[in-house]
């Protein structure tokens, strides 16, 4: 039987009591990001790496401070929003597998593997995968156009990959791709991101309202600038929650508002919950600004129904609530029985139009099948925001002159692959539907592994790259780790990465049910490792369990 | 005779108390970006673009506000910050001529000329410079390396292009250039820039020192990020100041502690008047925590002197400040007795090592002599900090995970070009030296074309890529702005776009000494199009100053 969210939340606050040396705050669901202006990172009630307490790095050590004593920035001395933010994907547990990686180097033998299998983080072609040969060969004619007519590049480019760089080129005033674009992106991409949205959505999309960005998160930094003055300001995010989220709060000196999405239903998402949550947090003077909502979920993998998303806008609409949509992993759905509908057609679907409710769609090229991170593309869709508003956006864009123009092209791309009759439709597609089965045959093996393992039980990935299973350990485990004063999930995963090399990341890291614990695992190491990685995980949990059993 | 620095920014202030609606911080020598948390940007006392009070297009219109009305975000509920935030290098004036810009598209002859032409940003490419060619082939192949291996790619690219491309690919774990990276960027590119570092500096370079980003602007936003904690934090700048950094002071909510550069001795920044409003400041009870340095200067392109820097360093140790030294331009120097020395260097040379000063240096590929400004590469080096501040850097640079591989590669490049022996030298060298030997002509040219004119003085462009000529303005053309509620150098150069298409950014922008009128005019346009510039200069001043002369 679930616990209604608002006492869930005061549960988890009362449980972090146990892991945090001083909590300011013992609200009951609101989570600020200020403290007070405390400058230590012990005293943060923010979402945190909670095994991070143990070895903090940032916390000083005697010889650290007197070396750099005549230098004049302490740590005691820095924004205490940064210190008070986190950001779990890339954290402690990551900095050991970094550790572990280069003992390997130094002596093959010194771990019981032979290979760190980075699992923590949605980088798909750091574990093999390789990108879609179409959009690389665009790159690389627009990167040195100087090519496009000689007659070797026919022999190795394909013909509407040259077409497609001409016309890119044609759009970019002077052809200039080591230039400034505008600040929202260039135009012409912008315009061809719009065909893209409206061949999706069915409703008209304006390339006045795209944001062309690095990657997706400086887009919700944008918003999260926009939006927070101070701590009194919320912004709504779902509990497990992509970290990115409640770092941006914590920079921005806001306070996330938590709402838990329910486990026992495939991590569904319950409007009357949230609203429950929003009260509570109204009644404790906090201006609620915005609702994040990330469909596909991460690190839950769900998708959320037509039905699910109507409430959702009915109620972002109704409580003047901006809508977050963090809509990245759109194409990359499993599940055959579910489908992505962005929220912009859900609420155009229900006759919301531009100025009835205001909504922000986040897109990446670092997700879907293409996986292409390290371009750092992507773009914000901008709708039902004024245009004295809109202005102030544009202003931010312009304070950073613009995003990169390859990441651009990219984001062009991606809404705008090869069609049928093109030279490269064939191939495309193959490469496409590859990588999205594979993906979909590696969520359902390492589901099912997960399921067969003592105590764990996992939702299935209905989309995203992720899996969040929940592990309930035996007590001997939870004094362990107490005793060495870190989550138990952390625990679990840092003895999981000495004993494997396979890197998880911790439950905490994203949040959880107070009492519940979990892990974050991709599912994306290359189909002929997945076994081996099954195996190595399988053996590792009989082996934990037994040693811990209570 | 050059005014004390502190009686000219109470003069400064006092001017603007004409120009501003409601100012709120009648203080002496310090900039808030705060202003009490007043919403409104007219009462602001940042450094802006003043002209913009006249047609503000952040000021809601009745009919706007009304067609907006359900949406839940007004103007006055955003963060106060992003509102006082100004930048005019894309300011009003570059809105003015995009519109213009469509005008002529339309109709040819709508215009007494039939072209923009954007002096207003340093963006070389957008004015047909070429880029480098082997920096292109090199960046093409690692976006598409499956073409390494072809027969017809040794016909398309050079020799050591291709080395080089495997080079890096061999320095990328899994060859993936489309993965996340290490959050600093991939060491072995850091390695690559470290050398460079050695070789131009003479002393050491520590890969672990380098923070690769998506241009300068990222890493000038980090460190005042990491900086400041409240308005009561204060980063002294140089008056004129390129205005990334009153916009970053403004988001992050500090205050920027004007410091004036001499216009007479060539933009000369002495070290005692620094002095002075720093302890003006700290009487103020402002804690100044860094001091930006610009060399070559922007807007001012002065290139400071050996002896300059080791007072500064001098000074910066002994009043416990960090040094941001922005050394984006140090390719581009045209003075022949002029030389760019870095403050790492200045400081190393005095027997500063790691622990004695906190210095960060900003680099880009967008300037010197390749202009990439759309690749967004660049990085910081960052010495003398202890490591618990550098593991919250490198938190923060998780945050947004990492920058652009292709920027990260040119990054690379740029401090690392061929060498003597490699297939691209000679083309190489020659492009680079085209370059810079055409910049140098061509702010010749302009400078002596503007000292010609009436009322006109412009320092020579030691280096950077700009003029920022001061123009005497008849005081009916004063008048004239006042009645527009424009500042006087606001209006002329609205004017000079109106006359002639040419987009230059005023002085008010970027801070100047009260009473004195400048603009900022890049050395950019094509070495073809420098008399047509001239002579479309010369002529509407004249006319501009036969209207108006007293």
């Amino acid at each position: 039987m679930r616990k209604f969210a608002a006492e869930k939340s005061k549960n988890l606050l009362a449980h972090r009591k146990i892991c945090a040396v001083s909590l300011q705050h013992p609200t009951a669901s609101v989570f600020s990001s200020q403290s007070h202006h405390n400058p230590l990172p012990q005293s943060s009630i923010l979402l945190r790496f909670l095994s991070s307490a143990a070895s903090n790095p940032s916390a000083p050590s005697e010889s650290m401070a007197s070396d750099y004593s005549s230098t004049p920035i302490k740590i005691d001395s820095i924004n205490p929003k940064v210190l008070e933010c986190e950001y779990a994907v890339r954290g402690e547990i990551v900095n050991l597998a970094q550790k572990l990686q280069e003992d390997l180097k130094v002596n093959p033998d010194s771990h019981p593997f032979d290979e760190i299998i980075y699992c923590n983080i949605g980088n798909p072609q750091s574990l093999g995968q390789q990108p879609i040969t179409f959009f690389r060969e665009v790159l690389a004619l627009c990167d040195h156009p100087a090519i496009l007519d000689k007659g070797e590049t026919q022999g190795i480019f394909s013909a509407d990959s040259i077409e497609r760089a001409f016309q890119i080129l044609d759009q970019i005033p002077g052809r200039a791709t080591g230039a400034y674009s505008h600040s929202q992106g260039i135009k012409g991409l912008r315009d061809t991101i719009c065909s893209g949205i409206e061949a999706r959505d069915g409703f008209p999309a304006d390339p006045n309202d795209i944001f062309l960005t690095d990657g997706a998160s400086p887009a919700v930094h944008m918003m999260m600038q926009l939006l927070i003055r101070s701590e009194n300001d919320g912004i709504l995010c779902p509990i497990p929650q992509y970290p990115l989220y409640s770092a941006s709060i914590a920079l921005h000196g806001g306070s996330l508002v938590p709402y838990y999405l329910d486990e026992a239903t495939g991590w569904g998402l319950e409007v009357s919950d949230v609203k429950k949550q929003l009260e509570t947090a109204r009644s404790k003077g906090i201006d609620v600004r915005a609702l994040v909502v990330i469909n596909p979920g991460n690190p839950t993998g769900q998708v959320l129904a037509e039905s699910n998303q109507q409430q959702i806008v009915d109620f972002c609409k109704n409580e003047g609530l901006v809508l977050l949509a963090d809509e990245v992993y759109q194409e990359n759905i499993y599940a055959p029985d579910k489908q992505f509908h962005s929220f912009k057609k859900v609420a155009r679907s229900m006759g919301y139009g531009e100025k009835d409710i205001s909504l922000v769609s986040f897109q990446s090229v670092s997700k879907g099948y293409y996986g292409e991170c390290g371009k750092r593309g992507g773009y914000m869709e901008v709708t039902g925001f004024a245009p004295e508003i809109r202005e102030q956006m544009y202003k931010l864009a312009s304070v950073n002159l613009c995003s990169n123009i390859s990441g651009q092209i990219l984001a062009s791309l991606v809404m705008s692959p090869p069609k049928v009759g093109d030279e490269s439709y064939e191939s495309y597609t193959a490469e496409r539907d590859g990588i999205l089965s594979s993906l979909a045959r590696r969520a359902k093996t390492l589901e099912d592994a997960l399921n067969s393992l003592e105590g764990v039980t996992c939702n299935r990935a209905e989309g995203a790259m992720y899996l969040f299973p929940r592990i309930s350990l035996p007590n001997k485990a939870i004094e362990a780790a107490k005793f060495v004063k870190t989550a138990p999930d952390a625990f679990y995963a840092r003895r999981l990465l000495n004993a494997t090399g396979v890197v998880v990341v911790p439950g905490s890291g994203f949040g959880q049910v107070p009492g519940t614990w979990h892990f974050r695992c991709t599912i994306l190491p290359q189909e002929d490792r997945i076994s081996a990685i099954v195996s190595r995980l399988t053996d590792f949990h009989k082996a934990f369990m037994d040693e811990y059993r209570d």
